[in-house]
């Protein structure tokens, strides 16, 4: 086994998500957006590394905050905020010694007002691509950053509340509420695959990509979108399709399925801490 | 100014220099050899960094040696080496708030025999290309480890005098005994260029080529390939000869200029620490 701590981890997973190619309508070795390349990415991973690190002895919450602001530390804006937000209980959970489900789920249901509290400060480092708040949720729009504790406070609502709030209409969201089962579940099909570490990560996204709809495409390219991009992964599965051509067309289009990059860099974590060896 | 730690930058520019692409006759974005692909760079770069904070604080032959065994930590082998080398006393004197070639020689002049057992004791960790040693000098083959720290204390030599008695046959060793001449002139290079930094990191590598020939060429491949690669880097600055095509022939030959690799490493972390913007 590798002698990295679980937030080196956290941070190597980050750049090996970046690294596997093709992942279709995301940046990946061979693709750029024109204003978020790939080193964008690298500068996020190496910013973000001391805030994933806190979660091994601080507040989930508290570690996330802290690595948004340190991945904000380069000129792209927001690279990997949903991967960080997958990542924090997760390096939670390795540095409990408990790198399962349900020493995920714990560090998650464990979660207070306070790290809720934390999760909206995260939003004002890096503006990111949400949907607006369903009706009567106007007061816990995340786009109000800390302007909103007062009524997390008042309704007495922990992070792992606003995640159950949120897991219908976002990926990671899902996760944290849901045992974490499909980064499980890629991180075992990372493991049992063969092959070079980026290959598999890879053929991991684009299996997330067919199995479900891509939030991020939801909220940024609407529902149709995200049923065809989720079609046409299949399509790669079955062979149909390239997945080198459907990357293309995918950045052409400004389709991002960043969710299914975000749950991939997740299971690399975990296979990592499972004994990954790259 | 970005928040990154010295170490962090160190990391990062790392990352970069791997980034940088076409950089000809090493692993780029673009490139791997079978044994040695991008990911182990990756893996290197985030290993290495603990080690690298070291020189903040504590011997910087001590923080290379730590430094070292972190890089080892994948499954390539060396990937890094020389350019821990060079970082060392750089991140010292970035950390000792004089980011310049006096500060940088400073460093490099004050290390002791300590260091130079350090330096020894890095072998250990990983087998790195060097030539015999030369006639009379084989009690400190390199080779030999920690086995040649007993000569070393005999002979009262500093890491400083090691570097100067390999000054003429490896051009880091050239750079510790040089006032990193060559690095610094680099790093200006880069910041006054335009574009993406990886885009930057290419040209300043191909110019680096041109200028002087590759002592890991020399070592691993002979004089007349060192030569030739020079040349050839000459003719890419004149427009004579494509890089692209250049860096598939070289990676095909297995002709790896790695210490000119290392040299735009350690531009870069001079560049980020002055202010250069990913």
């Amino acid at each position: 086994m590798s002698d990295r701590t679980p937030g080196q981890n956290a941070e190597l997973a980050l750049l090996l998500e970046v690294t596997g190619t093709p992942k279709p309508g995301n940046v990946d070795r061979e693709r750029d957006f024109s204003d978020l390349r790939f080193e964008h990415f690298m500068a996020g991973a190496v910013g973000a590394r001391p805030g994933l690190e806190l979660a091994a002895d601080e507040r989930v919450g508290h570690a996330f905050e802290r690595s948004v602001a340190g991945m904000a530390d380069q000129s792209a804006g927001n690279t990997q905020f949903g991967a960080l937000l997958l990542l924090a209980p997760l390096v939670a959970a390795a540095s409990d010694g408990d790198m399962t489900p349900s020493g995920a789920d714990r560090v998650a249901r464990r979660t207070t007002v306070a790290d809720a509290a934390d999760f909206y400060r995260a939003f004002e480092h890096v503006d990111v691509a949400v949907g607006d708040p369903p009706e009567g949720m106007e007061p816990l729009d995340v786009h109000r950053g800390s302007e909103a504790i007062p009524t997390l406070e008042a309704r007495d609502l922990t992070l792992f509340d606003i995640m159950a709030r949120s897991a219908d209409a976002d990926g990671i969201a899902a996760e944290w509420t849901g045992k974490f089962q499909r980064t499980f579940a890629a991180a075992e099909a990372i493991l049992d695959d063969d092959g070079s570490v980026p290959d598999r990560a890879s053929r991991a996204f684009v299996e997330l990509l067919a199995e479900e709809r891509d939030t991020f495409v939801v909220t940024r390219n609407g529902p149709d979108a995200a049923a065809e991009v989720q079609r046409r992964a299949q399509a790669v599965l079955d062979g149909e399709e390239d997945a080198t051509e459907l990357a293309e067309e995918l950045v052409a289009r400004d389709i991002n399925p960043g969710t299914t990059a975000d749950l991939v860099a997740g299971a690399l974590f975990v296979a990592l801490e499972r004994g990954l060896v790259v």
